[in-house]
């Protein structure tokens, strides 16, 4: 039985940003050796997000202006009251989700063709943590 | 340790379309084995969802035209440059989820007394996959 | 290798409410055992939640606010024909999702400074079921 986690460490250049993290995902059940079970990809910060989407330059595009259409930046959050400015970015998070189960299948990640595994950034410009654990049997 | 992963294949008549799939999921458990852990349900596709909710056809109705309120078809999205007309399809995908996990406790689905696990349609017409992972403990 | 189930009542006073439950999954975690896996936590109703944010009324009323905005009560719901009012909240809790995996590394729950699990309740007032299971390796 394996149970291995690693923290992956973020910085974007930009307030708000897409990532396709897939690759580190597969990096850390490689190290694991995990052969049969799941690897877990959750965000440790509550202003950002783990999804899976298409990598497709446009979709990001679009997904962020429909986050801001549908959670928008702006002054009129009481969260705002205790000095913070990201009110926008605790509510974009859970649109997208903040957690992926990436199933693992005979030594490999058991994704669709077009699936791919996304950090999404609402409040960057600073570090920021994700959780890597992979979980099941060896080879 | 059991891990035992099958895949799904959905083709439904309808572009969008809500079906109930729980009774798979009791299968693949039953065939598996199953006793104690979860059975992974995730669809392997980028424009479909799977979600826990009522199987009730009114409600049905108003997930479906609730999506399309806040994810509408349409042609303004960039990722249609790339020839794709379903960009409404990725992000109603992602209000609804794409996976779930049901537990599974003494040999059963530990469900509540509603609870009904679903394939949400988005873009379909065309064989769509979902992998069912059962992983835990045997009987 | 450590699969323990509880199932955790909550009768809110209010329809709509949200709860911080992190000590509920950590006392689960303590009494199973658990050194490494995760505790899942998920609602067994279709109109409640369970997701991870920070814990912060002010925030707490602006995802109340967002919610009925995105997904508002009202009359017009096809899912009313059966008798019932709530539709609002079968959408709300789809927003916000129905559960939640929290990683356990070396004995702890493997959570970001201001990560928090949350119980959100759209039609309260009655007893509503919460499964938490905790799945992995022992200390």
């Amino acid at each position: 039985m394996i149970s291995h986690t690693e923290y992956l460490t973020i910085t974007t250049p930009e307030r708000y940003e897409i990532r396709d993290i897939t690759d580190e995902v597969e990096r850390v059940r490689r190290t694991a050796k995990l052969n049969e079970g799941f690897v877990l990809v959750s965000t440790m910060h509550i202003t950002s997000s783990i999804f899976v989407n298409d990598h497709e330059a446009g979709l990001w595009d679009d997904i962020m202006a429909w986050l801001e259409k549908l959670a928008p930046a702006g002054k009129d959050y009481r969260h705002h009251l205790t000095g913070e400015d990201n009110a926008d970015a605790h509510l974009k998070r859970m649109l997208l989700g903040h957690q992926v189960l990436v199933p693992v299948t005979n030594g490999s990640l058991d994704l669709g063709t077009w699936e791919r595994v996304h950090y999404g950034e609402f409040d960057g410009r600073r570090p920021k943590r994700v959780l890597l654990k992979a979980f099941g049997l060896p080879s």
